[in-house]
């Protein structure tokens, strides 16, 4: 009688499923029929070409927006240029810039601009160089040494940059050819608050109204390129229900990860971080209000405890989210089944079970054995680990440590950065507290640490006579060595050492037994998924370009329905609604212009193109390729699309091409920019 | 050593509970030690005497606002008379109406103000009386004697209508005396879409932008009344973080549901109708996208399941608010505690434990066998018990049938509404559907109905084959009685009658075996509340005159930064978000005026004071005692109210008072209006 149910779940999963723009595609297999079926916009081999020869790499995304040159990114991509083009002097991140003529525009240290001209299947040369080794060490050195002539070779015969890219976990390696520019100018950006409006507060978040925008141009001999591809900017704002598409280098996507895994994700790692970021931040609330110079002390903190417990709280949501769990198990059983009919050998679903299993029994341990997140003890630890783990092998030590980290971790250490006694101490307590609250009294650790001394009372006294807050005595330490660690009588220093043991162990045990297990099945698996559905499935993302499609689309979320643009009178009211106060204060320009700007304009709007980390900066562009938008960010909801993709509620972000115009043309009498961006 | 914990965790219960603006008060017992604390506001005899006789109820709440009888309340609470007063040529609802000077003011049929003029304690006078009875019948009945005596004889001595009121789940008697005005006029309201700007997708959400207000006159003797108290508007609007007080009329709150009650309503009976409301909304979605007419066919019931399955999130989600739960979980267990040591005897949580799990075990059944929800199958079933149960006395009849509530039955099924046929099989085969899942094949309830057919298919054939859809028929079998009702051939009623027994015997089994053992039981809990608390808290909202307070406050929901207030721009800014797509349209005189309005201005803001339905319309007062908005809705969040008051991000909804006096003034050309609230 089972099958008396279909009738009504089937229209419930149609409903689900019926408008799915999931993907991240590659250029050499662009989704065109999906495409067509679902938009009836064909995307001919002529436009492919045009969006990939105009897109960017510019470290996240970007692309070529006129015949001269000029680069359109992020204000956020941009800011690793603009912070070095500032001086005390002249503060562009605050004050935004506008060069009025091509001589001011300010060329970026170290700035680097590379397009993808073409690419090669590969495949079969690895294939064949690799099959000759005997074991994995073998093969692996193989697959190095062939991936090396085939760049080398191709950089000789072309003179562009060459780098061979692996994609569906290894099962298809494919020869990117860059072509690559060193010369890349700002020539206008605005102030650091128009374009991100909101603070960490709408990071995100959606509805937003940011002008996360900034415009660069490449040049080539000292003169603007002219670059052989570049987008036009359409003549109409993009419409509800609007296709649009997408063109970046989205960085990474975990989706395939197994329902066992998610379910732990779920059900055991991600409320152990959950509460641990509500403590944490609590505390910091409670902290911040016992005076002004607390407030001003804890907010960094407070801000990055607040993002990252809005981004666990986006994945969180997706994870807990049935549809979501119903789509994903509805896909491991075809697959499943799928791998069995084809008769494939090995279970790797067992294998990451297996591995999983192991990494939940641990987890609490996991997350509480350490040395605290961010406090005066992380960089105790940090010391004694670096004095004890650089005397190793390479390939023994713990990971965070090896050749390829160590100096980020040494800088880091050696960095003169403020440390607040008072603040430490209840960071450092807190911490404390929860690993006592997880490990329970008789755990190793709370026994090398805390001992039976209550929390705040042991931390006041650690911290008040540690000396770790003094970039001096870290260097001391850290260019004393072991000998210095073994000799100092810092009870931090101390605690540390006692500590390190423990952890290490630890630590071994989640890179051997968990993490690389978990690994080498996941490539299994990838490469079974390719086995049995090849291209007709997007691989997951690695940072390659890509191309997204999807529509601009309203959502409802919470109960709340949600539009799917927003204006610049949305941007004033929402900093009205909060009194202007930070971080919901109108950026100068803008406040200073308020009477005369035009509510209606649009200034961001959503869509359901799957994207991610790496995909800002990518420019959107209508079904004739012409740019309407620039992605900057993803709503809440997105966050889970880093497990599976669904458009009920997520979306991704991007500022409409209009407001981009009109910032320029009437906001920051930068109207050189926009006539260069319309004429086009 | 657990209490080594003690340190930090206070820090958050008091992060979690310091600025908690509980509880909607009495007049006769003001919280005013707690606002003196909380906001150094004093809330003086004077004042609340003032506030007291200013607020009027009309059926939800009211206010008087000028010396000179205005009235103000929420346009939704003046729609019953707005109806009443609207012709086809003269469409108040949609058009909105000004009455440019006294004798334009339309009189409501029907409507009636009334003012609680002075109270007395007389638990001292009915617990006397109720103390010469043997049993709870005579002592049921003593009451009810000496209730009717108090009353008739204060109507006697005073000329006010006499009421006495039970608080504190019958451990005070209070007498009321009310003043009341059965002259009430229309002086103003604007439009349905500017009142109700975002209709059902808006309702119970945050941020909104609403003008839910109107303006009614009282007269008397034909004469605007001037009542001797009148609220004056605030000079200055509210501010953030500025103390307000609320008062009104709230309807009902739960808050001495046990923890075993809670958790039964979250882990049983929501997640069985928030999964009901799931599947019927994507069914009529999915039935709406079959042509426009379908759409339109739908429409109606598709908001009120949005609409319900909104309500049910807010509650649902306030019960899996583990702050929430724990906050209960604190409360209860001191109230156990001190109820012990007071030696009360009995055990009230143990007798609703009992009860509580019985109504679980039959939850889905509770849920499932009955005539499907606003379908054709649901008059067949209601016209099949009418006949039955109206031949037996009262007291055994089911409680929807009894003497006081049999009329509005019959009401509904005399009302001659359309019914679309399509929908219907398709709702009724959704339900009969959803009945098979709850419980399974064999159970009596599908045997009855469904049999061993296919849900489509069944539907399909019942509803073809019904002429329950018309009124005629309907009538005839209601007036026809048990011989027409078991002569009728129609297949839905044929149904019907062979579910009511089966469908009697669960409904009897729930009223005595679960909601009256449970009624009984929590009275108990709420005199040993109050025996053991007195009035230090506040009682349960009954819908008689309370003061709440708090402050106008932004909150973090679900990530999102909201502000405390909203403003005009932001109507126009969400309107233009959706591109003026219904229900984000703008109304008429909005629209037209657009161009000049001030888009500052404060339109809605958000408070801690504690509400609930039924406030509708309640003044909000700065801590001068003038007026500064008017309470129209709570958010989502606010739902939990229910159950448990929390401040974290439950937010009172208030239209602006500058968004009123603005409105008259500049949009709906009412100066004369705008004077008079203003010159008070």
């Amino acid at each position: 009688m089972k099958q008396r149910y279909a009738c009504l779940s089937s229209l419930m999963v149609l409903a689900m499923s019926a408008f799915a723009d999931e993907g991240m595609w590659t250029f050499d297999n662009p989704p065109s029929a999906l495409v067509q079926q679902r938009y009836g916009s064909s995307l001919s081999p002529a436009l492919l070409e045009h969006l990939q020869q105009s897109a960017v790499n510019f470290g996240a995304s970007a692309s070529f927006v006129s015949k001269d040159g000029l680069m359109l990114t992020n204000h956020h991509v941009a800011m690793n240029c603009i912070d070095k083009l500032s001086t005390t002097e002249r503060d562009l991140q605050k004050n935004g810039y506008v060069a009025k003529k091509s001589s001011d525009e300010l060329k970026c240290p170290g700035g680097m601009a590379r397009v993808l001209i073409s690419s090669d299947d590969v495949s079969e040369a690895v294939s064949r160089a690799v099959a000759a080794g005997k074991d994995d060490v073998e093969r692996t050195a193989l697959r190095k040494a062939v991936i090396g002539d085939l760049e080398s070779k191709c950089k000789q015969s072309t003179a562009l940059q060459c780098e061979v890219v692996s994609l569906y976990q290894g099962s298809l390696y494919h020869l990117y050819r860059f072509k690559e520019w060193n010369d890349v100018r700002l020539a206008f950006a605005p102030e650091y608050q128009a374009a991100f409006f909101g603070g960490d507060a709408d990071n995100f978040v959606y509805p937003r109204f940011a002008l996360d925008f900034a415009l660069f141009r490449v040049y080539e001999n000292d003169k603007p390129l002219n670059p052989k591809h570049y987008l036009k900017m359409a003549d109409k704002p993009v419409g509800e229900g609007d296709a649009v598409f997408v063109v970046g280098h989205p960085g990474n996507t975990d989706r395939l990860q197994t329902l066992a895994q998610l379910k732990a994700l779920r059900d055991i790692n991600m409320p152990i971080q959950l509460a641990s970021a509500k403590m944490q931040q609590q505390l910091l609330h409670a902290f911040s209000k016992r005076s002004p110079e607390a407030a001003r002390q804890a907010l960094d903190v407070l801000f990055g405890t607040e993002n990252w417990q809005k981004a666990l709280l986006g994945e969180y949501a997706a994870l807990k989210s049935p549809q979501l769990m119903a789509r994903k198990e509805a896909d491991e059983a075809i697959f499943r089944k799928a791998y069995q009919e084809k008769g494939l050998t090995g279970d790797p679903w067992a294998e990451i079970d297996a591995a999983t299993a192991k990494g939940v029994a641990k987890a609490r341990e996991f997350w509480a054995v350490g040395y605290g997140q961010y406090t005066l003890f992380d960089k105790a630890g940090k010391l004694v680990e670096l004095a004890f783990e650089r005397q190793l092998p390479d390939s023994v030590r713990l990971s965070a440590y090896r050749d390829a980290r160590i100096t980020a971790v040494e800088r880091q250490l050696r960095a003169d950065v403020p440390v607040y006694k008072e603040l430490e101490t209840i960071r450092l307590a807190a911490g404390i507290n929860e690993a006592l609250d997880l490990l329970g009294e008789n755990h190793p650790f709370i026994q090398a640490t805390l001992g039976e001394k209550s929390p705040i009372v042991w931390a006041e006294a650690v911290v008040k006579k540690s000396r770790i807050n003094e970039v001096k005595e870290r260097v001391r330490l850290l260019e004393g060595g072991v000998k210095a660690i073994e000799a100092s009588e810092d009870p931090l220093i101390k605690i540390a050492l006692a500590v390190y043991p423990l952890r290490r162990e630890l630590l071994k045990f989640k890179e051997e037994q968990v993490e690389t297990p978990i690994k080498q099945a996941a490539e299994k698996l990838g490469q079974a998924r390719f086995a049995l559905y090849g291209k007709t499935l997007p691989p997951d993302a690695t940072g390659t370009l890509r191309l997204s499609y999807g529509k601009a689309a309203a959502y409802t979320s919470n109960g709340i329905a949600t539009p799917w643009k927003t204006t610049i009178g949305g941007l004033l009211a929402r900093a009205d609604g909060f009194a202007s106060k930070a971080p919901f204060d109108l950026a100068g320009t803008i406040a200073q212009k308020r009477s005369q700007l035009d509510p209606r304009v649009p200034l961001n709007f959503a869509s359901t193109a799957d994207i991610i980390g790496g995909n800002s900066g990518s420019p959107v562009v209508n079904s004739r390729g012409e740019w309407v938008g620039l992605i900057f960010d993803g709503n809440l909801e997105s966050l889970g699309g880093r497990f599976v993709y669904t458009d009920e509620t997520a979306r991704a972000l991007s500022v409409d091409a209009q407001a981009i115009l009109y910032a320029l043309d009437k906001v920051y009498a930068a109207p050189h920019l926009a006539k260069e961006l319309r004429v086009n």
